[in-house]
């Protein structure tokens, strides 16, 4: 368990991480002491945490933590939950803040699946690049289907954060660098009527798993894909 | 100018709003004292402002305040937007979760544009009712495309809360009173993934907007439509 | 479960809480839904969980919850007494300063173990009455010793609070009531140095788990004792 | 305007400003990009605000912000202000407690005014000198009446604070700096009472706005002199 | 003194205090139990409390208390104060806010002198009321000079506040009410700026204490009279 | 008074105390200001003072402040405690938290009292060393009765605190250490309970008083005792 804290560590060093995140990375469940099997996931949900039990795993490595909120109960289906991660004496590590600035984190990994090149990473979050991808294009590499605010013309200059990242600071400091559109998810309205750029609104899972499912490929771990349902119409 | 604003408060009681709300409803940039033209629109942006003032109106009465966050200061696009309607003299009134609750408001002209019916509402915001569309034709009502998050089965039961109203409380209360559905907007993937009932996913302005353009009409004000403008690809 | 818990409501209502035991009484930890066998303590200990457990218990009714601080993270002694009691699917249930509170509760279990007649309830918390005890005879009670502070030469009237219960106001009060004396436990130096009344200060455990006891006799539940171990010097 | 906005940083650094001054120095509204004509008052008044327009200016500097207390409304006295600004697109630049302690700014106005010699700092705000006027050549001097709480026999050990600087950590320090007198503006009760030097209250008005004109003399801007209305009686 | 305070809390109910008061009302300095002789004053300085102590009185009545900070510390001239009032064992007791608003209280003491008729109190504090006396006259009864800011024309429905009372939202009830001027003390440059009446600056002392002595006058209590020294120059 | 100071800033500099000490250490009541007798003891309580009066001492030094809660009155055992002080023209200095841990202070004088080698000081507070007493004799130096809590095999290596020194933190420190016990006063059932090392309980007097008297001892100060009366049953 030590050495593999250690290392996780390297890949993902808490101090990268927001203040919000204090108390809520690292190792929020703790199971068995030795370590043998890892999984990884983007959410520990109950099937992922059946998925991995029944593999054996004593590990499983996530990006959003199972216990968010501050609890002095556990009923209801975080009770649910967290029998079936005790009982399996399964270990849960949460890298999030920290693992999204990481070299090799969470925006590189969406830079790298959009063939972004000449990447420069923005101050708070995410990067900029030159994308040779149209919206279809980055449609179909991300999986799944876009919504576009406003008039795009090009995605030449392409913003990206991955996750929930349609801040007006954020959006504004990819307009001082030259962004034609802005990728992220779950846009709001009031955002979406201020913004100097076009935003292209993709799913936190499509913009976040990408970066788990690689990180299990580079340590051989067993990647165990969760994606939410999701229909568009028409 | 009294005499507008008595009819106001009776429309959406001032009482009616959310504590958040305080400071930002009522008439929240003054222009004239004579009211002679009215307009209504779901926000003020610079588009709306500029149509208001080009016909001649003496009042807009908005949804949305366009001076949501306490300013010190009036520069760049807020600048832009004060000068416009201060030098038209152009007055703004805003009914915002007044509105949301009133009597005919924004959640009832929802239900009525879905063809509801046995509406009762809901604790907070919103209300249920019997659904006889399918999901294309919710879609055709609300005029755009829809997000559906989880296993659709059927929306009979349909709860809906206009605006951004994917909070886990609502959407526990629907799941009580028996709802298939949950119609909304802004939905975030924490939220989605722990829902207890398949949520659909609209956008603010499709579900807002009807109930301003219903209030146009049944005062005789002009109505101007300024939807953000959304692609969904592929 | 049900008829359950609206009988512990009968025995402590939660309106009796303190405003601090929000969220903190009640069902802290869901497990079966059927409850068939009950077991009583006054901590969910370990020791106290894994003798629950073992005797086949669905529930464990406790004094004070076993989640008092806020987590983030269930890791180390916590996630151990968290994985004995979810894997067992034993519920824990609290009744804290409602029990307090209650009448047949802690206060009145400790006022008829010293045997106190005449006894009226102070404002916040405890009791005052006439004990027909001397010291040593309250200490054979308890069943441990006893630290006396101040000068007492007579115990007739008799202040008790169980817990930790010498706060300077409750002191006064007990003084103003005519009490010779002011039984409770955790006393600190500077309350000492400035308490009107001579103080007996005995233990949490001593007062407060014959209420705890005595609540299992009357409903047939088992008590499991688990004193924590104090030995006194010279 | 970007050239004068780095001119002003020079004269008025906004890193000498009071913590509370955040957002509200600096340019506090926009007007045209372009600018040929500075005004310059201590106050934003109705009365100043026009004066600067009709005389083609495009930038007003002055020391007192006119949105002071954060809005989420223009109504009343602030809308026809703003209007008046806005329509005539003029710039209004802020610089108030980062003037007061700049290198010939607002106190050092004071101190030149009052013609004091060997002029020090004080630690938070306004300088000590000596000083060779007596009382009603200070009253000359600032052109108004004063009036001096306790028995003033000297002074010529002076010490002023412009603006409303009755601080009674201020006045300590001047009397540990061997202050015969403490000369500021709007006096409590309560401060007097406990002063340990005697103190001359003068007005806002005329122990600030002398610097105003001196900066307008120094730059070739039109100064625009707009004191309140005070009398005297009898 | 449980019958003196009974008979204050009849002539200054505590209930009529700001909540701001609370703790700084009342009995302040405890000094001897039995009360035979009682002095009064505006505020308990050095001075007073010297001349009450020499006098033989066990009680001194003011409306500031000595004692508004509150302190973990009683050193420098606190330390003098207290050390002259507990040798004494002189017994010091507050009206504040509460005999502000009292019937018979400072404001109704300050309408009195001023010989104002059909006085009507306001919503927080003061009254506003008929004037027969011209400025030079009011100055007269309150016994100092007078500071008037804007263009008075006119003092006939003249609103007062003794005290500190310059408080926009005062100003502006009394501008509705109709009040052609604000009588009261503490002026500040940026209310006296945006006030809708002329207004009238007295000071604490002389607006203040009238209400004293007469207290002490209607009680037989011995009034003891120290203003602050003040001049005007020129 | 002033040499007074300085030599005591070296022996307990104010750089070392807790935050919350703020205001609450040095000179908390101010008397003469030439210094020829010095007393000292652990508290200020009304009979040390008496007895320090009695003496001619014109400084107290002592541990706990008298006025720990900010008053803003000054009346039961307040007012008579400050009367007797204060009449006396008695100076009171305090040194709290910059005593435990000064060289040669509080938590150092305790490791002494205990015969304690090889000190290592703990991070917070507190030491940890070799003791070679055993229970009995630890109680006979400390000269009262101990509470043994847990399992207690061996006090060889000895943690102590002075003072209220049971803190959940310091306990895992010691056991970080080493410790085979944890020795400090004010002992909670809960803390307690999730000691992972026994913990000998003492009385915040026994513990931090020697301190105050070998102080006294080394600068040829007098020294009070006020030991609170306390008795052991059975």
């Amino acid at each position: 368990m030590h050495a593999f804290t250690e290392e996780m560590e390297l890949l993902a060093p808490s101090a990268l991480a927001e203040e919000f995140d204090a108390g809520r990375i690292g190792l929020v469940v703790e199971g068995k002491e030795e370590i043998t099997k890892i999984c990884c996931a983007l959410d520990a949900t109950l099937s992922v945490v059946r998925t991995a039990a029944a593999s054996g795993a004593d590990m499983l490595v996530v990006h959003h933590t199972p216990l968010w909120k501050p609890v002095t109960a556990l009923t209801g289906p975080t009770a649910e939950l967290m029998r079936e991660i005790l009982s399996a004496r399964l270990n849960v590590y949460v890298m999030h803040t920290n693992f999204d600035r990481a070299a090799g984190g969470v925006n590189d990994a969406l830079c790298e699946l959009l063939l972004l090149s000449d990447c420069r990473p923005m101050t708070h979050l995410g990067a900029i690049g030159t994308c040779t991808l149209d919206i279809p294009g980055i449609a179909h590499r991300l999986g799944g289907s876009l919504r576009v605010w406003g008039n795009l013309t090009s995605c030449r200059n392409l913003a990206v954060v991955a996750g929930s990242g349609f801040d007006p600071e954020f959006i504004s400091e990819a307009f001082t660098l030259g962004a034609d559109a802005f990728l992220s998810a779950e846009m709001k309205h009031s955002v979406a009527r201020a913004a100097p750029v076009p935003c292209i609104e993709s799913t936190h899972y499509a913009l976040e798993a990408p970066a788990m499912k690689r990180l299990a490929g580079q340590n051989g771990w067993q990647y165990i894909d969760d994606p939410p349902k999701l229909s568009v119409y028409p």
